[in-house]
């Protein structure tokens, strides 16, 4: 499939292109005037057999903010689709296809700042001569180390009021979506608080589907920055930076174990350090912690790390 | 299958606590006055569907010379062989079955000290009114952050000895295996300098084999605790403190990634806290670290973390 100018495909990479750069940009502001800014490496690559990749990775990392925010934009061509993407698409089983996305991890420094993850992607495949068949999929999730209700409720009503447009079924499917799969099974405990997730979306048509995927990556900022500048400057000592730690230790766990695009990128030879942006920048495990029945690291996991309703 | 006192599998379970006790009794004895000592976390547990499993868990965490020192008991006993151990012994399918195995990992403090890893199992299989059919695995490798030939060639030196009234060709054989398989292929590199590993082993009987397999067991303490005593007093400072921390973080990938026992375990209910003790207490990230040419650090990935000879 060749990328003409006038394609879905191209028009796709230049929102995720613009989308990368708005995000990383409000970020530096949100990092500050002493911000060591971010590093931007364009890299370009075969990716496994017969794949070619390109990429801008983008990472901040020792910010007075962000104690690590990595930001990546990644495009894979390749001539036949994998037979794990056709699943609900057998007629495109082996045509060649595209993928691209945007995916982010922001490990703040202050542990009264949550963790936050978005990513939108699109995969694309045609036979030859035919227009592209495009599917949609993405999320944004919000983990925090010190629970706030009103933080939750205003990630999760970004999320809503952004997909309200596309149908009052959006958001509750997606929410749960969410709370399905970021989910670590061997800690029986969600993630964080969750958000939205959903993947293989093409049920509104090209054009809606696209908008509404968009809306996603648009909402990113609204949803995450005035949660930072709430709790940025709230005061913190050792117990929760030892807290913060040990929480993030969960953060690896997840994404090494169960994150599907994680797991499978670095056994399947994608690009390393690209994948792993997502890692937190210092991460600690202790044996069996149990932070003391009615202390906020206890209400974290009892109140905040279970599916429930924040809208 | 029910075990009776004078059972191999009653035998092997018996070892293996021995081999617990005498093992971190060692550690504790290197750990010096002021360690605050072992945990001893005795367990017990359904393990899935159908399992019953106990075990001893023993941590020391927080040592002047281990910071992390875990150190793994445990036995699970099912109902039916599952198909992934019964490639080879198809007529074990579905047969009652016992595992049992000592696990354990070390995370020294000072930099120049290397992580250990050693693990003994034997799984035993009858159908009712038969006699148990037994094979056995196990292995240990060193891991270390700043490289000496002198401690490669001690561990690798000491895994030979113990092998050799077996067969010249154990060692060989057993060094490949550990090679092929503490390999991070997402980065291309050894997890460290090796040392050997074997699975699936009754080659040479069950009296021969379960030898073997004690050898190896027995010899831990010789090939690491020398190399902790000749290293424990080398001064360190930042530089090396934030090598090993990011160092550590391989250890993190490989072993949530990529080892079968850590990877399969979490995803099929085993107990967490238990599979986790081989994290490491703090890791690192940061993104395309490249040590400078020459330095000690970048010596490590090119003369040590590459499968080569040490004896």
């Amino acid at each position: 499939m060749t990328s003409h100018t006038d394609s879905p495909v191209t028009a796709v990479r230049d929102y995720l292109l613009g989308l990368q750069q708005r995000i990383t940009a409000a970020v530096l502001a949100a990092d500050g005037a002493d911000s060591p800014g971010f590093v931007v490496d364009r890299w370009e690559k075969p990716v496994g057999e017969a794949l070619q990749g390109d990429g801008i990775t983008m990472i901040l990392e020792g910010g007075p903010v962000f104690e690590r925010a990595g930001c990546g934009f990644s495009h894979v061509r390749g001539p036949k689709l994998p037979p794990s993407a056709t699943q609900h698409r057998p007629e495109l089983a082996g045509a060649p296809f595209e993928a691209m996305g945007v995916s982010l991890v922001f490990h703040p420094r202050n542990p009264y700042v949550p963790t936050v993850h978005m990513n939108v992607r699109m995969l694309a495949a045609a036979h030859p001569g035919q227009p592209p068949v495009c599917w949609f999929g993405g999320g944004m999730d919000l983990t925090p180390y010190y629970g706030f209700a009103e933080d939750a409720t205003h990630f999760h009503r970004t999320c809503r009021d952004a997909l309200a447009p596309f149908g009052d079924d959006k958001y509750p499917r997606f929410k749960k979506w969410c709370d399905e799969y970021f989910f670590l099974k061997h800690r029986n405990e969600a993630r964080g608080v969750g958000g939205v997730f959903f993947d293989d979306f093409s049920e509104l048509g090209l054009a809606r589907s696209r908008a509404l995927w968009e809306a996603v990556g648009d909402a990113f900022l609204a949803a995450y920055l005035p949660i930072v500048e709430r709790r940025r400057d709230t005061p913190w000592g050792e117990r929760e930076r030892e807290f913060q730690l040990y929480r993030r230790g969960r953060y690896v766990e997840f994404n090494l174990v169960w994150d599907r695009g994680t797991h499978f990128g670095l056994q399947s030879g994608g690009r390393t350090e690209s994948i792993l942006l997502s890692m937190p920048p210092l991460a600690r495990w202790a044996y069996q912690l149990q932070p003391a029945e009615g202390s906020p690291e206890a209400e974290l996991t009892q109140t905040f790390l279970v599916p429930r309703e924040w809208v």
